[in-house]
């Protein structure tokens, strides 16, 4: 359906917001006549924030997670154990890990997955410089935390043989039923990959 | 759960993203993310898209609707039908009904509906306007087209008699079973006003 829109300056606005991931028209719509209904400074201060992050973003020369610094907090802080580094696919995955307060080592974030559908190689992630990261000493262990899909595995395998030879231990991690999950409902990969990687039960979980 | 934030430019683009309406904290680091691995002229072609609109947007003199010019494109069209008024309460309706190509009439965009719980009284919709637009002459009849809700049919109720008295014919749009729709899943109300509202069987739909 082609709407007509009755001004040229709203249909810009609507066609940029409907660019972005999972905005149809109708939502860009929504958003933008929201925007409009907000004071100049409130609609400024959205623009800005994302005009001014796009020209400050900075990434971290160790890790290549987005930072304000040079390097960034989780990679400068001394409490954390350098000699672990887990290696995710973006940001977003460092976030949901440090949210678990359950690692304290550092990250590499790859920047994606070897996907050669969408055209994404090796040299396109940040895969030399773990490598390059690993061969100057100081890590004993690179943990795997990409997705389990075809592309998370291509690039897991791909990491593993370009580190293979290096005196460092490569772990990944456990895939199993999720927490709170009935048995029954799970599908059979899971199931089977959890009873395959069981754990000693120490009385305590 | 207080998310950790990698840096404070990340943050604060997606605090001001998460402020519109339907987008959560997630959503919105998604589309932040998106923006940030676009080329910096596209991000600032999406910046400025949204603050040209808000400095330079227009309010049609007439209509109040959206607009380029001082009066817009509708009220300014001499094919359109100046004498019928259709009463709606934002441009999203006006571009519903210009879709369906069935109304040939001119609009008037109240800019809201009567609504005390949000604040929302006469004084703050383009009412007074309305009432004299129909007392200068010339609009022989007035189409409610708000939303039937509490606050579209109080709102309908209070222009009706800002309006009674003047000479002009008021009328509603009609409510009924969609095109499409069975009878038996329709709602008492709705199948109600159909039955009440029946027209005329001329043979064609």
């Amino acid at each position: 359906m082609n709407q007509q829109y009755p001004s040229a300056l709203l249909e810009k606005a609507v066609g940029e917001f409907a660019k972005l991931p999972g905005i149809g028209r109708k939502t860009a719509m929504r958003l933008v006549l929201h925007l409009l209904k907000q004071d100049t400074s409130a609609v400024e201060a959205f623009s800005n924030a994302m005009t001014t992050l796009k020209h400050e973003v900075k990434y971290c020369k160790i890790c290549h997670n987005i930072s304000d610094t040079e390097v960034c907090g989780i990679c400068s802080n001394p409490l954390r154990d350098a000699s672990t580094v887990c290696v995710v696919e973006n940001i977003r995955d460092v976030m949901a890990i440090e949210n678990t307060q359950q690692y304290k080592g550092l990250y590499h974030v790859l920047g994606g997955v070897i996907s050669p559908m969408d055209g994404v190689g090796p040299s396109d992630l940040e895969i030399d410089s773990l490598v390059e990261r690993v061969r100057e000493g100081g890590v004993r262990e690179v943990i795997f935390a990409l997705s389990s899909t075809m592309e998370g595995d291509t690039t897991n395998f791909y990491i593993f043989r370009k580190l293979s030879g290096l005196d460092v231990k490569l772990s990944v991690i456990a895939r199993g039923i999720s927490v709170g999950d009935e048995l029954e409902y799970t599908d059979e990969v899971t199931l089977g990959r959890s009873i395959l990687n069981r754990t000693a039960f120490t009385g305590t979980m």
